[in-house]
């Protein structure tokens, strides 16, 4: 990949009406700082972004957005769930745009620690119904991800791209300079998931409830907040994966010794 | 509880040389803010903070604080886990004082996501060793905590004044009028306490691990980041109702439906 300019954008989907684009901004890590990849939907001219980042990250992807779209134009704006690297940045959100912000209804009440923040235009996901639905009918719909890693989250698929945007989920720590855009050899890309999984996520219990629905959805892609987009073979692959771990408080005699 | 002053704060202990002090300054929450509550150690003069909080409550935390210290003398600060209302705070806390960061390993890559923040002074407490060592001899304590709820979490024990400051465990969600500043009826306090744990515990497997570090530690009280300290009959009370609680992955069914 190039460094942070336009060229790390990549359009995952478009049909004329409907564009899923993975920005570019925040694709390569600051040394010692954990790298993240932000979304943005857009669908008849107006936005949806997705896990926009935190503080550090937000004149960037300001600026990558506006590549595709007016910031006004932005309506919508999903958070998986509270992690600073997520979600830091909404004040800053907030003040630039006129969005909707949806996050899981239990970190309504943490968020407002970040900075003032106008509670009356944040939806909890519970109560928003099972999905956002578009100007062109197409419909993002809300997938249960609690525990993985956070006790409350939430995927979001694209019922249109058939892309599962899946916050920590399938995320990858990459070694400086080996970055990938995209998941084509599983194998090869075990070792950069292998350990991240294991520590955050909470057990093989819940690790196979989000697999069974993902698979139900039948995504084409899966693009997680961190690290590379599952693609082609990669996505079965990685869910078969991911149903058969063992992690969080299935291994906690290390954790635990004192 | 009267209102945010000097009269919420309270010296839970106090040797002549070693206090350790509920600070007032978050004890009652903002209207549709979760409540947080934040601890001073003050040992022979010199100041150790524990969980200092978000960015909007950080004008009143330096005030309770200074009311016993000057910030030039906090040598460490303790951050529990990543969450916005735990750690948000972190960029002006790093500004005001030269204080050592604790936090666990896992979360130093996040946590620039917050802003600017100096590296070189962030510890991460598995390269730390087993406790903080105070002028005075007292020991502060690294408790695992992991998955309780944060997958990288630990609490801290203050062997001198036999206090165990938890995090998020023993946290309550009170209804606005109804916050206690101790628990002296564990009874009558769990419903404060059954729904918040219930959500973001992982499982019942992880809260008996973290119960039977405790119990061996002995604390006389245990002091959460939300809602009331542990004392007296309550703690033990309080060790016993976790370790026998069903939560988190072990009740997946009603939070996977889609």
């Amino acid at each position: 990949m190039a460094d942070g300019t336009a060229s790390d954008d990549a359009i995952l989907f478009d049909d004329g009406e409907h564009r899923f684009i993975r920005l570019g901004a925040g694709s390569r890590g600051t040394k010692g700082v954990v790298q993240t990849t932000q979304y943005l939907i857009v669908d008849k001219g107006r936005g949806v972004l997705l896990d926009p980042g935190g503080v550090h990250l937000f004149p960037g992807v300001v600026a990558a957005a506006s590549r595709y779209i007016s910031i006004d134009d932005v309506d919508a704006i999903f958070f998986s769930h509270q992690d600073p690297d997520v979600s830091s940045g909404i004040a800053l959100w907030l003040g630039v745009t006129k969005a909707k912000i949806y996050i899981a209804d239990l970190w309504i009440r943490f968020i407002p620690h970040f900075g003032i923040v106008d509670q009356a235009r944040i939806a909890p996901i519970e109560s928003a119904g099972k999905a956002i639905r578009l100007a062109s009918g197409a419909e993002l719909a809300f997938v249960p991800s609690h525990y993985m890693h956070s006790p409350a989250a939430f995927s979001l698929y694209d019922r249109r791209a058939r892309i599962l945007f899946s916050g920590d989920i399938g995320g990858a720590v990459f070694p400086d300079g080996e970055e990938t855009a995209f998941v084509d050899d599983f194998a090869g890309h075990v070792r950069y998931i292998d350990g991240f999984h294991k520590r955050l996520m909470a057990s093989n219990s819940v690790a196979k409830r989000w697999v069974e629905n993902a698979r139900r959805l039948g995504p084409e892609m899966i693009a997680p907040q961190h690290g590379a987009v599952y693609r082609g073979a990669s996505v079965g692959a990685f869910l078969d994966w991911l149903a058969g771990l063992r992690c969080g408080v299935d291994e906690l005699d290390a954790l635990y010794r004192m």
